[in-house]
């Protein structure tokens, strides 16, 4: 077996046990481009290896998916994928774990009309709005890993010949997961420990208000009185732990949804949904997104935004040091996967019932009351960098620091 | 663009334009191994360009399917493929188009317990069975297709080397659907034409009986009273026509359900459900199957018969020369889609509604009471040769030659 075969079968391994940690008896819905199927076949075998049931693979085509964006009609748009979100809810509310394999080009739909886009993204969200309300209460196990695509490849590394971007994209995500060391499982098990003590001791802090400084960026955002902070590891609806997303470096909480002001400005691109954002600022009045500006993909920006009313307001509240194993990598990836774990980063949308004391168990009624922003969209940006400095301000207004030039500063 | 390019972009025009019949505003399902994802990818696009309104490509990978088939647990073969049913389903009574791209080994299922095969097959046609019922009444336009596979190529060209097998196989797909010729739509309205002056030969004749004479075959079959002789073009509900098989040679009808008697031999291995089943011959008796043998695959072959009561009876009779473009390449494809068509062949299993007169609008009561087979099954198997004589029988018991050594005598 070649090196890259080891860390294929490595990786496949990482994202069945610990990623979607299938269990025994669990069917596991793998979403997969086509192009990914040599990871996908291990991930088949290494999933019924550890007893699942019944492994579903829905495969992908983005040139299939751009044809329809560039050659049907308006009204197609507005097709509810009915079948789809019917069957992935039912699934996880009988127990199947769902592993994304991603591989996007973050300009796949550039120069679509960003009508069609908006359209088929509200659509979508609203049929799978029971799915994703699970999905934010941590009912199911789910995870998301990372796989090169040749245009993405080309993105993140123009500079190199064209032969060697994607073994150069594939080593930055081996790499990053941790799949090029002996033993990835422990390499992980740790790597949670230490991400868990962060959230352990910010949470004996209870900040009212985080204070958010550094050049186009004076933001305050006061947490959800109950908030709780969260590293990687999930536990599901039966017990089970998961990693949502590999990589991972942050550890996040709910923001109260009326209690963000200030300007903050990206530090990175945003792939969104085909198209690049670049070079934007958000400006807030009492938790609401008043002003909009963007040097690249203002339009882009402005959808995503006016999606629901919801999508008006901040939902996450991430915080990974400048100084980490991706952020190290001076790479910037194009994909949201790894660009937020190389940064502090927020969410315009959907809070994580999780990310309050007993939320998972509370309605939408009672998050709502409990002060979480509730939206059918979910999307991260990235606001870090070595100049950022975050202070936490206390019950008695007191601002202790918590990260300092971009690092952690407890 | 190369030669083979050029020919590829015929046969995705040619499937969408003559096969499905793609019409505007219509939404084509389109079947597919990730293997044929060129080919796929121009048939979204032909499919969009004559106006389609939606492509929804259902891919599959058989890497996947055999990782099932050796690692899960028993129970995962009861599992109906409830979404999947229900889906199809509502997509053809809304006037969908279904195109099938097969691209299967032979050899697929080879060593899996028969008992998994023929569970999963039970419950998959028992949940499709109202889909089933749509297509054999020609309610909605189907086609299907080949592709070739590495394992389905080394199988049909064991002799050459591995690097030229898959050419060869592309040359015998390419030339056995017209698609070497300048204009391929062209020629197959010319082969349509000639298909159907055979069936109207037939259906002016009006007999009440075929018999079969070859070695180790002697077989009467009655047909039934209303029987209708259809070539390979069909028309939907909509009154649009389609070719549900791309090739087709075949000129068939339905057999009266009790009117089979005697016994008749294979001529060519069929590849049924992933295993090759051999030189094997069944006899009949009123209609139903009372002895099965064979060379290879017995039991393969006796778990098909003994899927439902219909499946111990024949649905189909078709009349393919022995010389046809097909036969005359004198290639065994271990595919039915194309060793039926260089064959006379027989069905086990359920019959085509609209091989009756007027039997598209009839119940499946008033079908069987028209003698019709009925089952969730329909197994084609080949049985002609040069050496097959047919006879068609009239009402006053005369006996007129229909096939002469294998060939046309009408």
């Amino acid at each position: 077996m070649s090196d890259f075969q080891q860390k294929l079968q490595k990786y496949a391994e990482l994202a069945v046990r610990v990623g979607a940690n299938v269990q025994p008896g669990q069917t596991l819905i793998v979403h997969a481009p086509i192009l990914s199927v040599d990871l996908v076949r291990l991930i088949v075998k290494s999933a019924y290896t550890v007893g699942a049931k019944l492994v579903k693979v829905k495969w992908s085509d983005e040139t299939v998916t751009r044809l329809q964006y560039e050659l049907a009609p308006d009204e197609t748009f507005n097709i509810a994928p009915k079948w789809y979100a019917a069957e992935m809810t039912e699934e996880v509310e009988n127990g199947a774990a769902i592993l994304h394999v991603l591989a996007e080009n973050p300009d796949l739909l550039q120069g679509i009309p960003s009508s069609r886009i908006t359209a088929a993204q509200r659509v979508r969200s609203h049929e799978l709005r029971q799915y994703r309300e699970y999905q934010m209460a941590d009912k199911f196990s789910w995870s998301l890993i990372a796989y090169p695509s040749a245009e993405w490849a080309a993105k993140v590394f123009p500079d190199l010949p064209a032969s060697e971007q994607m073994d150069k994209l594939w080593e930055a995500i081996f790499s990053t997961v941790r799949v090029d060391l002996d033993n990835p499982v422990e390499a992980w098990n740790e790597h949670l420990k230490t991400l868990s003590s962060k959230a352990d001791i910010l949470n004996s802090k209870r900040y009212k208000k985080l204070h958010y400084l550094a050049p186009g960026t004076d933001l305050t955002i006061e947490l959800a009185k109950d908030h709780l902070w969260v590293a990687a590891e999930s536990v599901n609806q039966q017990g089970h732990t998961f990693v949502a997303n590999m990589p991972t470096e942050e550890v996040f909480t709910a923001p109260l949804k009326t209690g963000v002001n200030g300007k903050v400005s990206s530090t990175k691109p945003l792939s969104y949904s085909g198209n690049i954002i670049d070079n934007f600022s958000l400006t807030f009045e009492n938790g609401r997104i008043v002003d909009v500006q963007a040097e690249t993909g203002l339009e882009t920006l402005q959808h995503l935004v006016e999606m629901d009313e919801g999508s008006h307001y901040l939902g996450e509240v991430a915080l990974v040091p400048h100084k980490s194993p991706i952020s190290d990598k001076n790479i910037l990836f194009y994909n949201t996967l790894f660009d937020e774990n190389a940064s502090n980063h927020l969410a315009i949308g959907n809070a994580y019932a999780f990310n309050l004391k007993g939320g998972k168990d509370m309605t939408q009624e009672q998050l709502a009351a409990n002060g979480l922003n509730s939206s059918l969209t979910h999307v991260d940006f990235m606001i870090g960098s070595g100049e950022m400095d975050i202070n936490g301000v206390t019950e008695d207004n007191t601002e202790e620091p918590i990260f300092r030039k971009g690092n952690w500063a407890i």
